[in-house]
């Protein structure tokens, strides 16, 4: 008796979130012996509490291929995070109740801490309930703060982004210089964990080339020195490069920019961090900036995505599928490194009760001592990561990125 | 009795003026019969007037070559404006007497509006003084706006920079709509042209697809019907994607976003429009929203260039110096389109006094009449110049942009 699948995307999507979508519907497709139909969460986990589920056996198999270089979340995603079992048990068993209403055994969550929580306690309340449901978490988070995993899909490619985007600029700025800007400052992403302002770094191999400041959430922000350090590099280079994370916190811990509101999860909406830097810069300098935030640039750029970070999220999700028929429950897959150089990797798996609701920061060791750059260790770790180049087709100038029918599932269950 | 040329970049730089630089470095080495040493200005204009010139005779083939796929300015640039001829005759004078000094009968000059006025003033001047130097302008803008010139070298890969980057953040922000942001905002460049917000809306083939508003410079910014458009939109399809320029204006002419402080050539510096808009968004309609500031990730990013653009980077450059060979002057290369399907275009020339100081505004019937999109008519201008994908070489995931030596011409005259 075959059961059918549910994928369901979670939280911000990535340039190759359905790179891993791609991996779950393709494999799926060939055990067609032993899994029925996948059908996908519309808007997330939303689709499966109002039951507004997608038939991706609708889609054929050129649209699946296709998701492979398409960023964006093909099904729609959603921030939208389950409660605890006791606060709110009802939509646990909401969810329990569709997947037994459309015969689905098998849970693919495909998001981070916050989802392989979710996911945990699907797989629990499932059993408790009498349905057991084989739940299977699949790693993506462009901030790289899962736990475990060397590493998480989404990530490389905001790294490869990043790393590209601030050599370019730095270019920029450095022949503009002698009569315009002196400094530039590079706004990414990273709301606790450093890992995409470290990835500036990769861009500044030479001594003394730019980024020539990173500023990162684990070190708290030291006015004094930053601007003493912007000051030294414009006087040694004639510019200054700076990289900055939106997660960057004043020493009693408040953001350098809070735009005062939260998001569904609690966080606080970040924003601004780049013009907050920049006003300090001209006020205590009176020097020339400009800035650039990347915001959604950074983590939808498919047409710069690495080709490690697309093989790895394509893995993460073929291979999830392959546990599942193999009778591993309640893990998230999970990318395990086994070398630096050459990088050589794998794909294993992880409990979920070990990465749910954890983030990984930033080792003190991949920062260098003065708190503005990173270590050889960072860049080791690092540097695998943006390796290759993974271009979407063109056509007519434009990437020809795919869209799909989205046929809904027939609702079996009122509201 | 052959004489030397020189070569200055001016102006803010692109992903492709390197590439005009290739061009003319290249062309004149096959022409070393006819021409000399090619001098280039060390930050531009800057260079000849304090007689801070660099000897590209010293820089390999290779290196040239590698100019062809580096972005910024490889000798330099400056934001410098030479006065009126009146104001300021001693500077002219002194460029004469730096050519003079170094046998400088060519005179190179890749930039914008300003240069070409430049340009013409030193061709009057050596004339008068005795010392004829043959001029000829080379087009560069990322903002499109020179006159009589199809289209401006830099622009194209601007353009398909923004038209890929917009068309990947919207499949991101639609994809989240439901439980998150609602409007996504992408700043882009243009002073007083909209060309390059009009770029954006190549992302938008089909109807309703995004970017669903386009802010132009040329469009009197009108508070309440850009806030019903964006109501409206997030109605139909649940979310709105807008560009806006850096040059858009209120009714009675104020910029949107001024900074307050000017640069060298006089012109108001901008910033802060897209978080103009998000806060009127965010204040008048209460959706969440997001934005992005491309600022100089956008003119530099030479890994996602036009082909066509770097294509007729180079021939400006290459006809330049063919040009001056043959004995013209005061004249700037041009790019003149013959057909739009198929794209069919040579390289001609024009007249510097009809290009100086002057700039072409988007025409009215490439703007919808409702002031928020591009036409047909738009698309079909704007269409062949993001043909074709130029991806530089790339080592260990980043791409390889070449560095020039540099090395100084010996001074023969003092201050």
């Amino acid at each position: 008796m075959k059961q059918n699948g549910f994928y369901a995307q979670s939280g911000g999507v990535t340039a190759v979130i359905n790179v891993s979508a791609c991996g779950v519907l393709e494999t799926a497709r060939m055990h067609g012996d032993r899994i029925g139909k996948i059908y996908a969460g519309r808007n997330g986990i939303i689709g499966a509490l109002t039951e507004d589920m997608i038939d991706t056996s609708q889609e054929t198999d050129e649209a699946i291929a296709a998701l492979r270089h398409t960023p964006g979340g093909a099904f729609g995603s959603a921030r939208y995070k389950l409660k605890g079992l006791d606060e709110n048990r009802a939509e646990y068993e909401r969810l329990i109740e569709v997947f037994r209403a459309h015969d689905i055994g098998y849970f693919f969550y495909n998001g981070g801490g916050d989802s392989m929580d979710t996911a945990h306690k699907v797989s629990q309340l499932g059993t408790e309930l009498g349905f057991p449901v084989t739940c299977v978490g699949i790693p993506k988070t462009v901030d790289n703060d899962l736990p475990v995993t060397d590493t998480c899909p989404g990530f490389g490619s905001v790294a490869k982004y990043v790393a590209v985007s601030i050599m370019e600029a730095a270019l920029d700025v450095a022949s503009m210089a002698k009569t315009s800007t002196r400094v530039f400052i590079l706004e990414v992403m990273g709301r606790h964990a450093g890992w995409i302002a470290a990835a500036a770094g990769l861009a500044g191999k030479d001594p003394g080339s730019a980024p020539h400041i990173i500023l990162f959430p684990e070190i708290p922000f030291d006015r004094g020195r930053f601007l003493k350090r912007v000051s030294d590099s414009v006087q040694r280079h004639e510019y200054c490069v700076v990289a900055v994370s939106e997660g960057t916190r004043h020493p009693e811990g408040r953001f350098l920019a809070e735009a005062g509101t939260r998001d569904a999860f609690g966080h606080a909406q970040l924003g601004g961090v780049a013009s907050t830097v920049a006003g300090l810069i001209q006020s205590e300098l009176g020097l020339k900036y400009h800035y650039a935030i990347a915001d959604y640039l950074q983590r939808s750029a498919r047409h710069i995505a690495s080709a490690v970070d697309v093989e790895q999220a394509y893995a993460v999700g073929e291979k999830a599928v392959e546990l599942a028929l193999d009778g591993h429950n309640a893990i998230m897959t999970s990318v395990v490194r086994t070398s630096d150089s050459p990088y050589r990797w794998h794909i294993g798996h992880v409990g979920l009760e070990k990465v749910a609701n954890q983030e990984k920061m930033m080792p003190r060791e991949f920062i260098t001592e003065d708190g503005f750059g990173i270590t050889e260790a960072c860049r080791r770790y690092l540097e695998p990561l943006i390796q290759g180049e993974d271009y979407p087709p063109y056509r007519d100038g434009l990437p020809c990125y795919g869209g799909l029918r989205n046929v809904a599932v027939p609702a079996k269950l009122g509201d």
